[in-house]
């Protein structure tokens, strides 16, 4: 049964071999292991919803990217969908708020971690199957719910080995005063922000041309620029835009609340795991036009784009009840942090290094019971024990081992049972040792702990 | 933006709440723990495949079966799929080993756990969406692949809490031996199989009924039976079947190779964790035609069908190549393995209990800063803290964390802080104890221990 079709994975997706496997389960599992430790609780939901549950959610845009899935059945020649894969996490989430909303605590705290998938075209870096990872924290308007998320956000990149991130902050009404200070007509606001959102990357000339030929008069232009030059002129170190900000905005119906918002988040990440990390910064835009407050990214120096950003969005995760329903929610870059991370190496040699401890030879058929015998303790022991499958010339067993990054091989050939012995050999120095059968689990612990 | 339309999730699949993914991140966390100290390394392929690669593997029925994903773009009005969801993680493997043949150890050794989607009518406990959890070892014919597949499933089984269960072997050569022997014609083997793998469900009589019906004829049905008969009325022992198999079958050319493979596999498997599990059962049949060597299902006494089963196939997993591959491979019902371990309480507290250690309540606005700093402190100190979101009074708190199975909550009212202490609350016996902050994370450490 040859069959010449192809066996890649299909365009925009990925195999996973062991070695991917081992860095993601990692990353995922400091994320897992830090968020529940803020008491963010994991939820899953289907790989796929009804389409009317995902269709109209997206924009027009977005509607053209979800995957459909045919209707089963009779009804499958007529082309009909009825069913549509997950394209993010927080349309399931908002269903889920309305389904279960008599049994969810008052104040859920939830994370997911997934794969969502979405139609695009396939380019480098961009996949039609990828994992979010988001924590939402809903039910309640305090600033503590933000400081809670920063927190936990830096102690996972801490964790994770990343010592150079910072935490942009900002605040959607500010930048809305902003604007209408600077005399931005609000008709032109949401060009003006990808404008604006862009500073830190193409510098005020180049903001300055985009907001022209958006339409934003000269005056207007000068304003905002004016704002913003001073800012980075001055360098006013992680907090010093607050006071220029409320300065600009005094006057605006709305702008001194924010910036008072953005001072509590500041003060009240301070004491947290979020020391040190922040940086308020009043050019940051962020894409979606639903947050409703405070908004935040992660970048680190070398890194175009980021490894995660969020914000508070009070009146997108009661779509499926009918009324708002206060969130604050944060998304971790995942594929990006992996391949940071691996750009960088630093991935523990745990991560990176070969699948088991020791693999066990097999000296011939005979001695297979006894293989397996051995290989029982040595597990017993705490190690990760791989048993070649067959009885083989040695020199093959210990270039497959080798080949397989395994750092050591048992050996028991028969003076080594007449002794009660085995031989214990380390594949990068060659040394072999014989110990006595009762001490070889303690002894290869040993040794597995002084290589890595 | 009220909506009335349904927030269930669809039909046939679950939404997982946090308590649901705490007990299935426990299962898979043992499972993969011990798989990984075997040597077997994971695995992960996309949630579809290209059409094709799917189409003609799962027979008629399983073509049916398959979610198919509607062509993108222009073409979505056709009805045309060009992508369908995974429907079992074989034929993955399958493509995996064909496309990766060069970076793939010689014996790949795998685990996979995924989610597979079958368009199967819903019913209870039959779901569209639900786990697979496979182990595979490929590259070799040798008994040891058995012994160690075995041994590891014993040992997943074990840690998980099940004492009670017994792994039923068999042989699927010995089965074709047994039925020839007794004088079942070739053509009536898979049916006369079908009727047979039922004995332990419905009796010699049920048995006989059913081969009759199929079109076995009377002196066959009787010597298949009296064969079974000897062996139910005996009580021949874990093994003792295998000597009256090896009678049975002696004349057959290929019996008595079977019955020594299940020799071989039964003394190697004395030397490992499925020692005193495993019983030798001639009426085991599984239903899958691939099968071509040992066969085993995995069974506790009060539970109608498997925890699991698998066997050597090695004529499937290299469709792709166009040549034999051997392979052995064990599938756990992971769903099914939740279901029993929920009834039977068997879930261990830190799963089964609340999401945090503690809840930091907030005494006023004015001390959310304090609260963020005890709560870092008690996190650093590896306790999981909740902080309550808001300042609110005290006894709504209490409520909220008794609610969530919180069982301490941390209260630093105005005298508190003056002393530089925390009050920690057991919302189970009531009992209120003031510590010295600096000491806080040590005390409620303890007190956790001591609770579960």
């Amino acid at each position: 049964m040859a069959d010449k079709q192809s066996t890649k994975p299909p365009a925009g997706t990925r195999d996973f071999l062991p070695d991917d496997i081992r860095r993601r389960q990692h990353v995922i599992g400091v994320v897992r292991d830090v968020y529940e430790k803020y008491g963010f609780e994991p939820l899953e939901t289907p790989a796929f919803e009804n389409i009317e549950t995902l269709l109209g959610k997206y924009g027009e845009e977005g509607n053209k990217l979800i995957f459909k899935i045919l209707r089963r059945g009779e009804h499958e020649k007529s082309g009909e969908a009825d069913l549509a894969l997950r394209y993010d996490l927080t349309v399931p989430l908002a269903r889920v708020v309305a389904q279960y909303q008599n049994e969810l605590p008052k104040f859920f705290k939830r994370y997911q971690i997934q794969p969502v998938w979405r139609a695009d075209r396939p380019a480098k870096g961009r996949f039609r199957e990828f994992f979010q990872c988001d924590i939402d924290a809903l039910g309640s308007m305090s600033p503590v719910v933000e400081a809670e998320l920063l927190s936990a956000v830096a102690e996972v990149l801490g964790r994770l080995g990343f010592h150079d991130f910072e935490i942009r902050l900002n605040h959607r009404r500010a930048l809305t005063a902003l604007l209408e200070c600077a005399g931005v007509p609000e008709s032109l606001h949401a060009d003006a922000l990808v404008a604006i959102d862009k500073l830190d990357k193409v510098g005020v000339e180049g903001v300055r041309e985009d907001l022209q030929s958006r339409g934003v008069d000269a005056a207007a232009t000068m304003a905002c620029l004016d704002f913003f030059t001073g800012l980075t002129t001055e360098d006013p170190g992680r907090y010093g835009a607050l006071e220029r900000l409320r300065t600009f905005v005094k006057s605006h119906h709305a702008g001194p609340a924010a910036v008072d918002a953005l001072v509590e988040i500041v003060a009240l990440s301070d004491r947290t795991a979020a020391h040190g990390r922040i940086r308020v910064d009043p050019s940051l835009a962020r894409g979606l036009s639903y947050y409703t407050g405070a908004i935040m990214e992660v970048a680190v120096p070398d890194l175009a784009g980021s490894l995660g950003g969020g914000g508070r969005y009070d009146n997108l995760v009661g779509m499926f009840l009918g009324r708002d329903v206060p969130a604050c929610g944060f998304s971790l870059g995942l594929e990006r942090i992996i391949v940071v991370m691996t750009e960088r190496n630093m991935f523990p040699a745990a991560v990176s290094g070969g699948p088991v401890d020791i693999m066990v030879t097999i000296w011939n058929d005979a001695s297979r019971a006894d293989a397996l015998t051995l290989a029982a303790a040595l597990r017993a022991g705490g190690l990760r024990v791989d048993v070649y499958a067959e009885a083989d010339k040695l020199g093959k067993q210990f270039k497959y081992a080798s080949g397989r990054q395994v750092p050591f091989v048992a050996i028991v050939g028969d003076d080594e049972r007449e002794r009660g012995e085995v031989a214990v050999k380390d594949l990068r120095s060659g040394d072999q040792t014989s110990v006595p059968r009762a001490d070889a689990a303690r002894f290869v612990a040993r040794a597995v702990r002084r290589e890595t």
